[in-house]
């Protein structure tokens, strides 16, 4: 999972990412049509769900001289080939193009922070239109970056809230990130919003699903605390998980010794998950993923 | 958590464990007592579970020439001043001397084998009087160690099984350790063994409690799977935890790998739990643990 | 890197090995190939080891019906348009067959003990002709598993032993393994025994070149100690690394505790490796490895 | 190693710090002195280097009521008992001071954007009073977190650059801490500042000692790559490790994306070590260190 991030570099590259039923003859088909259009694969990665009857899924990276130029030709020979022929689903996406991703936090700083910083590294392969939040602390960290930081309270009224989020986002993002955003969104707004929705719990899930996870892990007693990314639904975290990590922690660890550690861990799950999103690379399959 | 293994540096090194209601000099009175019986402290730790009001737990290490001679005169002093005079639960133990311990198996030899091997080593201060299984599988592995081996079946009648394991261990063991042992102990042998029991499950706790772990962390997409090494209490694995690992999983394991991968984190997990139980540094805290 | 041990469903498939130039059009010449055939690929894993002008690495597994009768047909097919067409080099494994894999020892059991009940679980695909030792102390322990060994004493003869060795080789295996094995083998005997040879190495190459490096680590007060699996070549310590790992110290262990927690890493790192090499996973690439 | 942070508890919270030849009573001279005084152990760590004749480290916090009213008599006390009679050194630290730390950066942002962002937290023990720099590129940043940013270029004149360094920083730091900050200081530079200095490598020392690691490291082909918080001393990366972390890589990696995957570590790894030394929790013993 490295070594495709670099900007110039990825000039005349593209990404073919295919899922569907498995069948025999998915990676011949895939490969050879790359290869009559003149294109060079430079990495292929891809996966079956099960050993017989199961979902397949690819991600081709491909080098085409003159891609541009050349783009709806390609798309054409897909859609007829692996697409109609195949039975297939694909996306053709132009390596060079970035995701446009809006950011949604409350108070916590620590896992904005990391993804705004990793954008402007050029970490992440994404741009950030705009952050949104149900409160005003965070603006000039956010503006510090040149970001537009909106404040959007979450009062009595969420339906309200919801629709400005809504009227904010409306065709300006292919993905929106729950950076520690205290907020649960509803099932009309995770249906509304059109693109993937990633969040960052708190605890290694399925362990202390719910709220106050760091609290409910001094009580456990546990030796190791983690957080999960996931691909929020309507069941609250228990979304497709897309990466976890954890940290040791011991007897001497308060809560908030906890809740330090745990936001080490937390920014790293999520960074990973977002910068793995928008590289194409994680499929969902039905409530799990691959991650390629 | 290291440096008091080797045997023969040993000799006159006693250990000497206490717990009870924080209070204002515990330190200096444990320590100075051992200064005035003319001892040396080799290591000592010490935690509260709280600032204000909680739990003490302090083990501390120390030399004491003649040791064995003067053994009676330095356990009444404790008596006197630290259980005595300050209220104070305390034990004294000769470093040199090794923890008996039986092991519970069934089919699964990974658990097992790591802890014997381990004893053979010297990197566990144990010695194990008998195996116990309800399966006769793993007999010929166990006798190769030197080390008794009991098959105890345990078919329709699992109070008659438990009397033969209660009888076997009367007087014998000084700790029970469930080497994935796949039977449910009553909360009738726990209140009669008299000694601790510690057992490994196999998964992150509380994430997966109950049967088939490995399966349900497959159907949930988890991309860490781990094992907990608990003491044992009448409500299954919500016991003490002491100690827990994961390790990496992905899209690309099946429910067998997963297992497979689970088996290496399970006896590094049990046989951390049980040397360090060995070593006296294992505090009950509630529903916790304290690891010193 | 999973999901391909279990024996019973490997009947009828294959592993296709490719390595040489990097060029455009290999991997949709090697799935059309079997596609084809009739073969359907199960996993395929490739890797350049650079962007323009590297070498390429591809391992396919492929399910063909009636396999076993129609070998030499596909043999001939991946001769004729892989190496043949393509200039690449090709190597067709049978998946269901095992590598043939004689241990080296000397005192210490760890590596070996892990190496050997992980054979006997069926979790590494090898089977072990022999072990060969210059010491006798393992013998009851080799032979409690069913598998022969030979003391062969390396005292002030060397070029006999290795005679020896290579005598007691000759034919009877696809890969030597060094499991703490405290000889260093000559350059004839490595160019003579005509398989590849993998060592563990205890230390984190190319932290602590050379002997000792347990008691360097104490010394020079590293916070982690760690291992390393490598193919053995003429320049001592220098062959290319298939795996390593680490696991953190502390000031409170002894070089005694950094060999017993280093023991830990070794075993599981000399597993991890030959493991992936009897599953055709590694591929050398000048002094480094790809682990597909 | 924690609970220590939060500000408003730590009111009448001192640490003594006591290194120095190892002898009997120490810990009992040390918490009857405290007891005595009217104190209360909090947290108490210890540490030989030695079982026999090595050096002696212990760190004590302690509960005083009063403290500052009663810090002289506390620290006549220290030194008449603790550094006269028993010949150790010692220091007496208010829990609530923070350590007043330069920092020293080039063009890399990240170690020194997390040590500003934990400062920012509250989750490191110290203040911030300058930051400098041989390039002007990361003023904004440091300005954003209210921080006087220095431009001292470093051209031909490296004595020069040197002495201003000395000037901006006499009297005005407890600390330096290097977050990479690619100038090699001068023998006589670490003399005369007269505090400790922190150096992050980009390596797991002793692996490649030098420039160029992660270049190095893609050559060597290793697995994992690490990073390395030492006290800088006149042998360039042969201070005294404080910490050490190491990260998974492989074939896939590029050198940049190791220099990436590197920047993780190195930040985290710093901040620890800065975090444990402002805690007192860092002795240097000989050429190595003891956290306690």
């Amino acid at each position: 999972m490295a070594g495709e991030t670099a900007g110039a570099e990825q000039v005349d590259h593209a990404r073919l990412v295919v899922s569907g039923d498995d069948r025999a003859g998915i990676v011949a088909a895939v490969s050879g049509l790359i290869t009559e259009l003149g294109g060079n694969i430079v990495a292929l990665h891809q996966a079956s769900s099960d050993r017989s009857g199961g979902r397949f899924f690819q991600r081709t990276v491909f080098y085409l001289p003159e891609l541009a130029r050349r783009r709806d030709e390609v798309a054409d020979a897909i859609e007829r080939r692996i697409v109609g022929g195949l039975g297939m689903q694909a996306r053709l996406v132009d390596a060079g193009e970035r995701k446009r991703v809006a950011i949604f936090a409350s108070k916590s700083d620590h896992c904005l922070l990391d993804l705004l910083w990793r954008q402007r590294r050029g970490e992440i392969e994404m741009t950030v239109p705009l952050v949104i939040s149900n409160h005003p602390d965070l603006g000039d960290d956010v503006r510090g970056f040149g970001i537009p930081f909106v404040h959007v309270p979450v009062g009595g009224d969420k339906a309200a809230a919801e629709a400005e989020h809504l009227r904010l986002l409306d065709g300006q993002v292919d993905l929106v990130v729950l950076a520690r955003y205290m907020q649960i969104l509803s099932g009309d707004f995770l249906e509304r919003v059109g693109v993937p929705v990633i969040n960052i719990h708190h605890s290694f899930l399925p362990a202390f699903v719910g709220a106050n996870p760091y609290q409910r892990a001094k009580e456990r007693g546990v030796k190791l605390i983690g957080a999960t990314a996931h691909y929020v639904t309507e069941d609250l975290d228990e979304g497709p998980i897309i990466e976890q990590d954890v940290v040791r922690a011991s007897h001497e660890d308060t809560v908030a010794d906890l809740r330090r550690k745990g936001a080490g861990v937390e920014r790293s799950v999520l960074s990973r998950a977002v910068t793995w999103h928008c590289q194409d690379r994680v499929f969902r399959d039905g409530n799990s993923t691959v991650v390629l």
